[in-house]
């Protein structure tokens, strides 16, 4: 790697090798890499990041394909974060949607990023925040976060999201009651795509009258219904401007800043949370003293002593 | 909760209910249900566990359903761990598949349970095994374990199972060249389900294919590739008795107290984790003193602050 001097600069000036290379450093663990982005981080922009989720099949790797070209349209520069659902399985489906976004691909201020969850040890938490450092450092805004919108990986894409876009498609079997008990938690946006199938207004309306059931103050973020249909350029300047709204609404009254605030000791969590991880399996075998050696001890005898011994140490004496 | 040794027989005498309530407790991490665990642990009874991964859609579901209809006939007490996939969308996914297994439902000596990811604060890991510590106490086997296929649930899955089975299914648009660079590491048996469509002897020879590629030694188990179609009662047989190899061979030479010991390092390591990481989210104001209170600090910094601490503390001084 160049001198960080170098990369820091280079970061700054949006260069998109330069910025590749670090996140890859940042994957492989590079002390130096860390080091970077310690002096990266207070060199943000403040950038919105807008998390989609949803069920496969729904179309959101086109839906963000229109997106990136309606703010392009609009001048912004634009990041996007494909959270690679790392199943050797779903190589095909990311193949395809790096052709659905390569228009965007050759765009020098269009920046795509995929990250793998597989076989990573730790959560996925910490990596993605980096990329979003970068990336936000870059100038890049807005950026939009794609999840396989299912299990630990969507959940850790939503906690460091701004705007979060639940994106439901009709037809495609989903009752909305079985969506009631998670989804009024998460959704800032709901997005109805493939509107220009039949039932996108039965599935509106159902989605409506879940909003309705729930009691908003004055102060709360109220979500919205919007349709979409990027094949026909339906509903696309609705949702842009919703996202906005949304931003708007975030930087009054000091929210974004508690945002912030939260998105940071995420980060510090998911770090700590994986250098431990690390640690422990590296230590292990040390740790358990030899504990294996003749027979298989019992793990909940052994992980209760050595948890007791972390708490102690680390926590109560502080 | 009942008195401990009252929950302790129960479990042992395979009371379902009482299985059911302590499995919750756990989840809800009360300190009295991780007591039990570790009573529990010594009693498991050595049972297969069998891990199926693959695309949505290739009918894992359904081949589980019929293998657990196989096991019965031979009058095995199987148990069935699903793991929810746990985003709110694939509810009525998770719903089809109950419906798929009720044939099962109300059959005492086949115990379901999903387990969800959602919303879980650390990884899966731990919640997993307590489910199969509690099942193997039981006397099920073989425990089928379903993942989604995708992202970090799969990980966990994989690491904590005897036997892989990576099912796959023609026509789903999976180039088997993007299926390559996972593929190779984490299968002991490849199933070709829906084999009464066409392709399904291409798909079979280009995974022979690959299984080719590799080198393998006497020692090693080299993977099986089954055609299966439960809807025409085809390959089940054949799959059964795969299953039933790759056991026989795991017993053999200490491949399975070696496992075992990989396993039961893995729960320590995870339970570890999660109580590190519920430790830090309730301490981390404590921890960073405050240093939120004016303006966000640097994360990165902070960070490494408390890892260092950690490090020094709880492993160098060892």
């Amino acid at each position: 790697m160049p001198k960080v001097q170098a990369i820091l600069e280079g970061i700054l000036k949006k260069d998109a090798l330069i910025a590749s290379r670090l996140l890859r450093a940042v994957d492989d663990q590079d002390p130096k890499a860390v080091e970077i982005l310690e002096k990266i981080y207070p060199k943000r922009k403040p950038s919105q990041v807008i998390g989609l989720t949803g069920p496969p099949g729904v179309g959101k790797s086109t839906l963000i394909d229109a997106l990136v070209a309606k703010e392009r349209e609009g001048g912004a520069c634009v990041g996007v974060l494909a959270i690679d659902p790392s199943s050797p399985f779903t190589g095909g489906a990311l193949l395809g949607d790096r052709i659905r976004m390569s228009r965007h691909a050759s765009d020098p201020d269009v920046f795509i990023r995929s990250l793998a969850s597989r076989g990573r040890m730790g959560g996925l938490s910490a990596s993605l925040q980096d990329s979003l450092v970068v990336m936000q450092a870059m100038g890049y805004s807005p950026i939009f976060v794609e999840t396989v919108g299912t299990g630990q990986d969507e959940v850790e894409v939503l906690r460091v999201s701004h705007t979060t876009l639940v994106v439901l498609a009709p037809g495609l079997g989903d009752s909305i009651q079985s969506l009631k008990a998670g989804i009024m938690e998460i959704a800032d946006i709901y997005v109805v795509n493939k509107a220009d199938k039949d039932s996108a207004r039965t599935l509106q309306s159902e989605i409506e009258d879940l909003i309705g059931m729930k009691v908003y103050t004055p102060e709360d973020w109220q979500p919205r219904v919007i349709l979409t249909s990027p094949a026909y350029n339906q509903g696309l300047k609705e949702l842009q401007e919703a996202i906005k709204a949304h931003w708007t609404y975030l930087n009054q009254a000091g929210r974004r800043r508690r945002k912030e605030e939260q998105i940071a000791k995420q980060l510090v969590v998911g770090r700590l949370q994986d250098g431990i991880l690390h640690l422990l399996e590296a230590k292990l075998n040390h740790l358990l003293g030899g504990a294996w050696k003749d027979e298989i001890l019992n793990p909940y005898t052994m992980s209760n002593k050595l948890f007791e011994r972390f708490k102690q140490q680390v926590v109560d004496e502080t």
